[in-house]
C-alpha cells in the first residue's frame, strides 16, 4: 500500500501546545572553553533503544529520544508504508523495559499480512540502512504523485524559520537534537517534534499530524537537518507538497522530489534558501 | 566474535594522499541569497543505494556516497563485528548496477557461518535502525575493554581540528558531507574519509585504517558530527582509545565510552572541547 494517507480533521491542526520537559540528563564533565578548564554540569540528550512491535512481532529497533513515542510509532508506520491510513492502527502502547522501550502496535489484519509477506519474501535480513530493504531491487518504492503545492510562499518559509528556534527546547539544552515542524501555508508552526535522529523527528511530526487530523496538502514540513533520500521519501509518503531543509540536500533526494512533484527547498536560513525542484509552485514576494 | 581487531603494519599508517574528485553533480537551482534571486549552478552530493553482499547473500543496503566503497565494506564488516580481523575478508569487488552498487565480499567460512546463524535466529527482519538487531535483547553487544589512551593530548586535538577542514573537499563543494579522520597522537591527520552519512564516513575511515595497517591504539578518531551510540560502538569495536566529536554526544554514547574505557571528547571546536569520559587519559598543556 503506497497511497497518500489523508488526515481527516481541521485544516490547520492544533495550535502549538506546551510540551513535556526534554529528555536529557545532567553529567559532570571537564570543559575547556576560552582557554579556561573547569568541571561543570552538562545536559546530555537521552538516546534509548526503541523497538517497534507489530501485532506481537518485533520489526525494528531504533535509537531514539524517549519522548512522543506513540507519535513516533504511528508516523513511522505511515511514512514507511506499513499502514496506509492512521485508522489502520488500532492501538499503541509504550512499554518501558530493562533493555529499552517496546512500542506495541495493533494494526489491521490486511496491513499485518502485507508486513509478514514482505518479511517472508526477503532473502535475509537487513542490519541497517534503508527501511524494509535488503537488496537493491527493493530500493525504488512506488511513491504517490503529489498535487502541486498551493499557496506556498517564500514569506511563509521565512516566518517558520524565524519561529522554529524558540520551539527547539531539546536542541537548546543539549545541542544534540534535530527538529521537524509542520507549518501552515501562512508559515505558522503547528507541530514541532525533536529527536536525536532526524528520521525520528520527522516520523514524530508525521505521527502528530495524523493524530491531530492535519491535512498534509495544506502546509509544508520544515526540518532543521539535511535532506537525504529517506527524508524526502517520508515527506512524500505523508503527502506533503513542500519540504524545507535548513541544511544541504542529496542528489537522490532532489531526484525523488522532482519525480513526485514535491517542491524542495534546502539551505533555508534566515531569508536565504535554494529551491531545487518545482520552483513554479513557490510564491515569491 | 567481538575481539578488537589488530591492524598490523606501521604505527602511523600512510601519509595523507591526494584523493579522487568528490562525487557530486551540478544542478540548476533557484537561489535566494541576500534578497537577490538568481538561477545558478549548484553542486549536489551524490547518494546511492549500496548493497553489502557476503558470500553471495545480500545483507544490508545503505544510502552512501559512492566513493571508497571497498574501504566502506571492510570497515563496516569490522565495526559491526561481521569479521573480527581484516584477514577474514578475502576479497571485495564493487559492481555498479542499474539500481545501485553491489559490493561483493568474500569472507572466511567461520565468519559467514556466524553471520548466517545471526540471521537465522532473528525473529524477523529489521527494516532500519540498529545493525543486526530486531529486538531489544540484541541491543547490548559485548564490547572489548580498551587499553587507556596513551600520549593523548589536548594539543593534538587542536592540531587535528585546525587541519581537518582543508581535507573536507566534499563538504566544501556540497555542504552535505560528514568526515571521519584517523589522527596520530601528534594530531597529524593520517586518513580522512567523507560521506553523506556519518556512520558511513566512520566505516570508511576504519576500513582505510585496516587496509593501511594502522595500529588503532596509537591514535584517535576525529568525527565532524555528533557522537551517537552507534558511532561510539564503531570506534570501540575498532579498538580506538579516544574519540573526538565536533558536535554533541548522546547519553548512550557517553555511557558506552565510560564502560569500554574510551576517552570521549565532544563539542570540539577551535580550542574548546568537553571531555565526557576518562579525562585522566587526556593530557593537558
Amino acid at each position: 500500500m503506497h497511497a497518500q494517507f489523508d488526515f481527516s480533521g481541521s485544516p490547520d491542526g492544533p495550535a502549538l501546545a506546551p510540551r513535556a520537559p526534554a529528555p536529557a540528563r545532567a553529567r559532570h564533565v571537564l570543559r575547556m572553553r576560552k582557554e579556561v578548564l573547569a568541571t561543570v554540569e552538562d545536559m546530555v540528550v537521552d538516546e534509548v533503544p526503541v523497538a517497534l512491535v507489530y501485532n506481537g512481532i518485533s520489526h525494528a529497533v531504533m535509537m531514539a529520544t524517549p519522548a512522543d513515542l506513540e507519535e513516533f510509532a504511528l508516523g513511522f508506520s505511515l511514512s514507511e508504508g506499513i499502514i496506509a491510513r492512521p485508522e489502520h492502527c488500532y492501538g499503541i502502547e509504550v512499554e518501558p523495559g530493562r533493555d529499552g522501550i517496546a512500542v506495541q502496535l495493533r494494526i489491521a489484519a490486511s496491513a499485518f499480512m502485507a508486513l509478514k509477506e514482505r518479511r517472508r519474501t526477503l532473502a535475509g535480513r537487513t542490519g541497517c540502512g534503508l527501511c524494509g530493504v535488503d537488496s537493491l531491487q527493493q530500493v525504488a518504492r512506488p511513491l504517490p504523485r503529489l498535487a502541486p503545492a498551493r499557496g506556498f510562499h517564500a514569506a511563509a518559509v521565512r516566518r517558520a524559520l524565524d519561529a522554529v528556534g524558540a520551539e527547539q527546547a531539546l536542541t537548546r539544552s543539549t545541542g544534540a537534537a534535530h527538529a521537524a515542524a509542520w507549518c501552515g501555508m501562512d508559515g505558522g508552526l503547528r507541530i514541532v517534534r525533536e529527536d536525536v535522529g532526524r528520521h525520528n523527528a520527522l516520523d514524530k511530526a508525521i505521527g502528530a499530524m495524523a493524530r491531530a487530523g492535519c491535512r498534509p496538502a495544506e502546509g509544508f514540513l520544515l526540518i532543521t537537518s539535511r535532506v537525504s533520500y529517506e527524508m524526502a521519501q517520508k515527506a512524500i509518503m505523508a503527502g506533503v507538497p513542500a519540504l524545507v531543509g535548513m541544511s544541504a540536500p542529496t542528489l537522490a533526494a532532489v531526484e525523488l522530489a522532482e519525480q513526485a512533484g514535491m517542491t524542495l527547498l534546502a539551505f533555508a536560513r534566515g531569508r536565504d534558501f535554494v529551491c531545487y525542484t518545482h520552483p513554479q509552485h513557490l510564491g515569491l514576494d
